[in-house]
């Protein structure tokens, strides 16, 4: 392990954030919130110190492996909730420190789940790093510093990073060097949220609601600042949200696509086209169902929209309470928050291409036992998958099924209802925000014990990271020396 | 396709199923209940005439790949339940036929789902029939024919039928030739059932209750002939049940080891270790979350053992309302029910192998992310596992969860509650028997639309057959010429 070299990254990493704290601290200034104003500041010093002290390190030797990019991620995002949950406890504004640390998690990992339940008594410069939280979450903090930072020659340290920041089985590079690839990517994502809050001022909505609002749209998170989440809001403003909830949900690799004007290439995507067809299918599924709840066909396809559209994305943003749907409507939900939205978006879940490439292992599987002898190749996007990509699939879905349920079970001794506890970490998992029951829409997470946030925090960080940077960090062969 | 040979096998079944018909029949004639033996002759004419024309084809050649030993296996276990539900019907003891094939389904696939509302309101002969239907599916219809009949010379034959009834991920040859193979788990299985009817009858069981409890452990079913399942029995007869249930959730491969004095295979072998070792942690965790409901110690490992031997054996009887234990009992129970008992034994679910394999997959993947160049093998009892048994395990895995998906949709229409409408499908697709709410150990399946109870149906075949052979069924490539 170059240790060296991978704190040298989390010192980095932490330098930015303690930048990033600057402007809810101009904020806190200006809606005169002093108790916020007194987080932030310490907050910043600490960061600053620590990051300045750790980016100072000069590294032996360059060698950086696949380990070292995992460890590095993973203990930064750690630190990161950890430092960012600073401002929330020294405030006092959440006394409890697992709270804001489960609030910061939730927040960093782009899952949306509260432990608030007045999240209106909240001051507004807290408001915005909670919000800001989904966005730096969503694209990726280490994303960013690969766009800012060059990290010496060669692809070696950056595609390490990018590989195990990134969501979906395979890293698309859409140019040769990483950097670039980085820079790409959060041009399009900051082009993207600026259309966002023009399109919600447009609909008069205020500008900080606008900003915190396109900020939790983009990360995919889905904390909003009311606490009916966006129920007030015009029907315009909803329908705003729900059309860039989508977009955020499609891989970037397609927006850099149409920038090259190679819309072949945009319509040929597997990935896009099975995307759109689900939310499709369980809008269409969804309205009929909930049909008989309201007035009009217009409401029903509205908010069946706006729901299917928050969940698929893993957003979580309500517009109504979809607990009181007909279980039918429910499933459907809940089946979206486990499928998520497409690989290489902000979006949580499983990803739309490992469901793509499971159907087609056991579409061959299928034809190899009624013709034991031919040879099958899975393919997506007509390239050949390789049966490393295939290993990784399984692998990757094997332990989230043990994960999900090691945490079931955990979650469960607080004996809540069933519903509430499979739900709870369902949602986690796959970073949407609100469940079912309990922790539905107009419910929150502040009933759970110590032990079940913490263990929510690990699975909303296992869902972020996709699994395996969070396990190897707790896998002795990680630590061995040599290579 | 090689219908002739296809369709003779299946006439062959039906030709035993009506021979086994006769046990009933006479015992309709005993206790002169006259509307079952109405019943029992009805199908006894039937299946004799339908299994006589069809067993008498004479096939035009002997070629029998994979895909016929799929398609027979299906189609026969499809035909068994039309006939056997038929004198449940036919003597109005079930007035809706959906509900006498649901009935007859869950019998021959071991699950033991009810959808009687007072079992003990039923006539004996019906009951008897009822729990034979466990005992003939355990054990596998299929393989009895191969016991009884020479199918011909060569492997081929019976080796496709007893790969598509066998569950697990590998089918154990005991011995090189198959009837023999087959005639060596017979026995076996007819020897455990005599002696647990001894055992019983020594605890003061009536003979009529003994052997039919002892029909419904053996094939793991869960079929009980009292309303309360078994919890009006002594403990001495329950803690019998209890462990015969845990002895034919084993592996059969062990008795034919132990019959061949051959300790060291049976102690080396690691699913026989993992099915114990979890049997014994799950009943530690119950009964220290259960011991506060219960007057002593020994009352909650009593039950706690015989619930969790219950439920991991897929059997479902019941000695207590585990319905109304805590949430984390409840919990283990829903895992037991997916985990199942050993390949090669009579019960359900995924079983205990596979578990073993993706576990192992997935330590090989940690190692691979970690040592990218490094070739790994998956081991199971230290025989490298080929790549398509890994392939076979993970698309067992992923048609698993999609066909669970699915059928959970499908049931919910009926807008039960979340609980009842999952534990219904999780216990029907791994032949358990009772899930929770209102299908728990108190409840029944009779609540469910005929939508549901078919899908349901699907269900249990799925879970029987091993998902395969029914999805091979329902595939056009299946039904295509040639090869």
């Amino acid at each position: 392990m170059n240790y060296r070299l991978v704190f040298k990254h989390i010192g980095q990493i932490i330098l930015i954030e303690s930048v990033f704290l600057c402007m809810p601290l101009a904020l806190a200034f200006y809606y005169g919130e002093t108790s916020s104003a007194t987080g932030f500041v310490f907050t910043f010093i600490i960061s600053a110190i620590i990051g300045t002290v750790l980016s100072f390190i000069k590294p032996k030797d360059r060698g950086f492996f696949a380990r070292d990019g995992f460890v590095t991620v993973s203990l930064s995002w750690i630190v990161m909730s950890v430092l960012g949950a600073l401002p929330f406890f020294i405030s006092k504004a959440i006394p409890s420190y697992i709270d804001a640390f489960f609030e910061t998690v939730s927040g960093f990992t782009t899952t949306g789940s509260s432990i608030l339940t007045n999240i209106e008594a909240m001051p507004k410069s807290l408001l915005y790093w909670r919000s800001f939280t989904h966005w730096l979450g969503g694209m990726g903090v280490l994303v960013f510093l690969l766009a800012i930072i060059p990290l010496g020659k060669g692809n070696g340290v950056s595609m390490h990073l990018l590989r195990a920041e990134s969501p979906g089985p395979v890293v698309g590079k859409l140019v040769p060097k990483m950097s670039h690839t980085a820079r790409i990517l959060y041009s399009i994502y900051i082009a993207m949220t600026l259309t966002q809050i023009v399109f919600l001022l447009c609909g008069g909505m205020p500008l900080f609601d606008s900003v915190t609002t396109a900020f939790g749209t983009a990360g995919t998170g889905g904390f909003g600042i009311k606490n009916d989440s966006l129920a007030s809001y015009s029907p315009y403003i909803q329908s705003v949200v729900a059309v860039f909830m989508i977009l955020f949900g499609v891989n970037f690799n397609i927006y850099h696509l149409i920038l090259l004007r190679d819309f072949k290439g945009v319509f040929k995507n597997q990935e896009l086209k099975l995307y759109l067809g689900i939310i499709f299918a369980a809008v269409v599924a969804v309205t009929i169902n909930i049909l008989p709840m309201f007035d009009s066909l217009y409401q029903a396809i509205h908010h069946s929209f706006f729901q299917v559209s928050s969940i698929i994305t893993t957003t979580g943003f309500a517009t109504t309470d979809f607990n009181t749907w007909p279980l039918f409507s429910k499933m459907i939900l809940i089946f979206l928050m486990v499928i998520g939205a497409s690989a290489g978006s902000t979006g949580g879940g499983i990803k739309v291409a490992r469901v793509i490439m499971l159907f087609k292992l056991l579409k061959n599987e299928l034809k190899r036992m009624i013709h034991p002898r031919s040879i099958k190749v899975v393919n997506v996007d007509n390239k050949a998958t390789d049966d490393g990509v295939i290993k990784n699939v399984n692998a990757y879905l094997s332990a989230y099924i043990l994960i999900m349920g090691i945490s079931i079970l955990i979650v469960s001794l607080d004996n809540a209802s069933f519903t509430t506890s499979t739900t709870a970490v369902i949602s986690c998992m796959n970073n949407i925000g609100p469940g079912l029951d309990a922790v539905g829409p107009t419910g929150d997470f502040s009933g759970f014990s110590v032990l079940s946030k913490l263990t929510l925090c690990v699975d909303m960080l296992l869902g972020r990271l996709e699994i395996f940077p969070v396990i190897l960090l707790f896998s002795p062969s990680t630590w061995k020396r040599g290579k």
